[in-house]
């Protein structure tokens, strides 16, 4: 049960927003576990003890805020557009090819990375260059579809449960 | 002519991404002017002697980011799906009200504040709260138009080249 | 006993730099108060039957986090070492007068905002501009004191604390 | 005579904050070059005709910009004050020890990787996790120095410099 923060008491049903984020994510093929093995990975190394269960109770909890469930919700809306081809030219080829210049695939998962602060954005950058695991899959153009925001969403959420796991280890907050 | 960072050469064509971000402006409602506008209200008070057409040059020289460009063509692509009823819900209801704890309308808006640094962030946010003049257009709900990117887009580029006025003021860039 | 995020229970001992921290804001001439009363004055239009107990509250909470602690260490950290003349120039001189094109005093201050999402930028703003209640006294250079960084430190923590208590108030999280 | 952003012509003399950031740089042991190295390291792959002239011209342009100055002044200024002692308890064991948790020099890093847009992110986490040349050196705890805030902005430094370096080469601006 949540206790304080990101809290949701047992009778309050999940927010509409909440529940649609999770759907989504793994309508995309894209389960916690997935999400929690990058955690694994990036944190095994400073935490040598480290349980796969704190890996997942930290991307749990990293879901549970408003912010990153905005982010989620905007960013695999506009891949699934961008399959769709409803999004206007030029903008649509940028998507499509996930354009190295554009950005905004980037600045969606920095709100997210932000939500634990500053010392996530190594990690993130970290993962988002040797993509592990189901970035690698996500990244994979031959499969048809777009993954060009889900794949920063992902390595985003990934790098701030770290964040949350190392302040939760330090017991700092 | 321009010479250096964001310079293009007169027998340059500008590029299909900055040329649709110039005309969805327009569009949408806002003129060059318009934005300039925001720049004098915001400046006028540090440099008395403040000539519109500098607004306007910095203005322009906003719009000439990639960065920048890549913000608006996206602010206003959701804003537009958003009145056709393209996106999903619960998306499309968060968007269509400007629902207060959204904030990816905010996001966008800072990666365009950041290109001139962080003194631009307290000029958004206080023509953000005041709504001078475009602003207070763009925010009138009864339009039946949605706006909700728009007008944090059109407050972070007057934000953005107010920020490169007062370092071009100080000479320091 | 801990519960939830950022909850420091009764018995266990709060650590040395969230202790520190909350002790130089105090002697830096900035209460808890002081910026409670800043969240009320951001706030009170939105939720009018806003108690002042709600805002040290989340006033509290936002103190609680090591992010924060760490920005406002640093920060007052710089302006007492301005006062003592033990930073070398050109940066004394930066510090010393709050050169408008500083901007690292905003830096520090967007790391405390952003912990509670991008909807506290444009309160952070606002306020930074309108200067109410302790914000003017932080303010006036007659004291003889150097606040660049305290008061765009209380500032944020201000819009940190309204952001939180927005969401609170929505039950988003 | 100024030709563009960022740009100094011969005759100007170069503002004394620009000549001490390039100054504290090379007495904290860092070259021009060293950063360039970087750049090469980050670029090449995407640009196998890369030459460290562009490199080298890139560092220098990024180095031209008063933010980048000013988080180099502050930061290096840290690192000088903590090495001497001069800074208060708990925060000088923080900085002394590059505490994982502290942040702020991720911070300040970050408002140099962002004069450029979002797209330096991801280079700035790669690089400050593999350590390449000179960023090993830094972190070469045994010198005695303390680097906790110069390793992180000359990583900043060089993911700024590619950036500008791969906006440059898509003639994006």
């Amino acid at each position: 049960m949540r206790m304080g923060e990101g809290h949701m008491s047992e009778d309050k049903k999940m927010s509409d927003i909440e529940r649609t984020a999770r759907n989504w994510l793994q309508e995309r093929g894209v389960t916690l576990q997935d999400i929690a093995d990058l955690v694994y990975y990036l944190q095994v190394k400073y935490h040598p003890d480290l349980k796969m269960d704190d890996c997942l109770e930290n991307v749990d909890r990293v879901l549970a805020k408003r912010e990153v469930q905005n982010a989620i919700l905007t960013g695999i809306q506009l891949d699934r557009l961008a399959e769709k081809g409803l999004i206007e030219e030029p903008l649509l080829s940028t998507i499509q090819v996930d354009e190295g210049l554009y950005g905004v695939d980037e600045i969606l998962a920095f709100s997210i990375v932000n939500v634990y602060g500053s010392i996530g954005f190594t990690n993130y950058g970290y993962i988002d260059k040797k993509k592990p695991g189901i970035l690698e899959k996500l990244n994979d153009k031959s499969s048809g579809m777009c993954h060009t925001f889900l794949d920063d969403l992902v390595g985003a959420i990934a790098a701030a449960a770290s964040s949350r796991l190392a302040h939760r280890a330090a017991n700092t907050e």
